[in-house]
């Protein structure tokens, strides 16, 4: 299965509707040749929708859910029709073992709930946490965990984020000993919660795992390409991540009017074009697609509600990379590792 | 006084150093015809510095302070100083009436511990929040606070805040209600601490004060231009305004390697230089230099530490913009007409 990887997607999440989830999982199986996938929603539209992609419809199968998780539905409520919606079927799938993984663009707070309550925390972990790679200036993204699945956090919850990002990075960026920080505002030893100083204590304590924790970092060092996990709670990681994404929407508007504001900058810029392409590909969220609930007896991939068919291509071939490197295997060991030395 | 404000200005404070700081002094004169000023710091050093300042010198007055406040330097070690310190002796200025305001590119901590032990607090008001107007794409700015001066708040905290960001707000911006948001990770009632939720309650109940609240606003629209106040405790605060920074650095240094990435683009960046150099100009965090502790009894800005000229005299302006306006007494005003309603 590892490398055939079926990937279970929630065809109904998302804001965008059924036509691009299946777009973006055609798109994924262009880029990624092998993978299987389940389609999980309503048969008959989505049976219609295949009608598109003949390509995909070899390679896939449909399994029926008629529910939908509202995107505003509260998660307490979702999880009492986890097993007539898209989405709480698509999780089941990697419960029983059919899938390896699953993609879900719909509500988040729902998604966590049900993937929590049907694959369990790996042995030790107290809360799973939302991670996902984002741009920097260096040769690699840097992970950031929790970017929201968490509001609040202790200090062993912090502890045992920089764990599983660190295990996280070393995959994903293919390094050994991936530097890893905490989120902080200042970098100060006495700067910010007792949860955050308390952690430090224990990530600096720590000397077998295979991370090197450099200390704080603060938001505007967050892309300077310095460390490969920065880890939060889920509040601080959400205000960041979407400060981070305003911003570069602002900026972005900014150098369209700047662009725009007489014949002689729109000449300057159709010349630099090819240049100016490259950086929007570079920081667009679709290329960025696809945060992972780390902690969890398996994979489940958090796909961005506006995602389009690039972005839930991104998603699936992240959760296709994850299945291959066996993740939950790879976390589960620096667990237990870490458990054994404290 | 007000008409012919006279400013106190640590002339030792910031990583610039003493020449960085009197140039800006010097440049906030030419800027705002009529201020004065009272230079606090070493004294032969000052008048040293001011040989290159001539017309400075005609409306300014060293008072001498031998000591400086540490970048790194503790709180609670730097007011025990209070009284030898140029942070210490300019904040004293105010204090004694000589100044009607204080500016300072200093340790954060330090100036706001020592404010708050020599102006007090004004009636009713448990903690001073550090705020700042930040660009948007809207017609003004929107103000964000607390900005870094208390890691935890309560909803009490966040609900002066909100009171004493719209007095903030109605005297720079000119407007008469305010549009005031509390920062949370999602638009829905149930995202976020308690501490959040709980002061949304307060605030949807209040309807006597000129301010219109709309709720909760995510970090991806902090810049969109649909609020004039944000109100977040001083960790948040601190982590999206610093990400917000470091994005649009990162942003501007992406743009920098996409327009020397070719002699093509290269030619295309000069024939829009005038455009993007409106662009950079309107992101330089020099321009938008200068946050103020509201709720204290008096006025302290705080300008970045490292500031250039233009920096610290866009915080001096904003300061002698703040004393025009009375800017304590209004606050004073709207928190009596909260506390009797409440």
């Amino acid at each position: 299965m590892t490398d055939q990887p079926c990937i279970a997607v929630d065809a109904m999440g998302g804001d965008e509707g059924l036509a691009v989830m299946l777009a973006g999982v055609a798109h994924a199986r262009r880029q990624h040749e092998g993978l299987r996938f389940l389609l999980v929603g309503d048969e008959a539209a989505i049976q219609a929708g295949l009608a598109q992609h003949p390509n995909l419809s070899q390679h896939s199968e449909i399994v029926h859910a008629p529910e939908i998780v509202g995107s505003a539905e509260k998660p307490s409520q979702a999880i009492r029709r986890a097993k007539t919606t898209s989405m709480g079927v698509a999780i089941d799938l990697v419960k029983k073992g059919r899938a390896a993984a699953a993609v879900s663009s719909g509500n988040t707070g729902a998604l966590m709930a049900m993937a929590k309550l049907a694959l369990r925390m790996l042995p030790g972990i107290d809360r799973p946490a939302l991670a996902a790679p984002l741009p920097t200036l260096g040769d690699n993204d840097v992970v950031m965990l929790d970017l929201g699945a968490n509001t609040e956090c202790d200090a062993r919850n912090l502890v045992q984020f920089a764990v599983m990002g660190a295990a996280y990075a070393r995959i994903i960026f293919e390094l050994e000993r991936p530097r890893v920080a905490l989120l902080n505002i200042g970098s100060e030893d006495q700067k910010g919660t007792d949860e955050i100083r308390d952690a430090a204590a224990v990530l600096r304590g720590q000397t077998h795992l295979p991370l090197a924790f450099t200390g704080f970092v603060e938001g505007n060092q967050l892309a300077r390409g310095h460390h490969d996990v920065v880890v939060c709670d889920g509040f601080a990681g959400n205000i960041a991540l979407k400060t981070a994404e305003g911003t570069a929407r602002f900026v972005g508007d900014l150098l369209k009017r700047a662009f725009t504001s007489s014949t002689r900058s729109k000449i300057g810029f159709l010349i630099s074009r090819p240049a100016t392409k490259l950086l929007r590909d570079h920081l667009d969220p679709n290329n960025h697609n696809g945060a992972v609930f780390v902690g969890l007896n398996g994979i489940v991939v958090k796909s961005h509600g506006s995602a389009n068919e690039l972005g839930v291509a991104t998603a699936i071939g992240n959760a296709a990379k994850l299945v291959r490197a066996d993740l939950t295997r790879r976390i589960a060991e620096d667990l237990n590792e870490f458990e054994a030395a404290a």
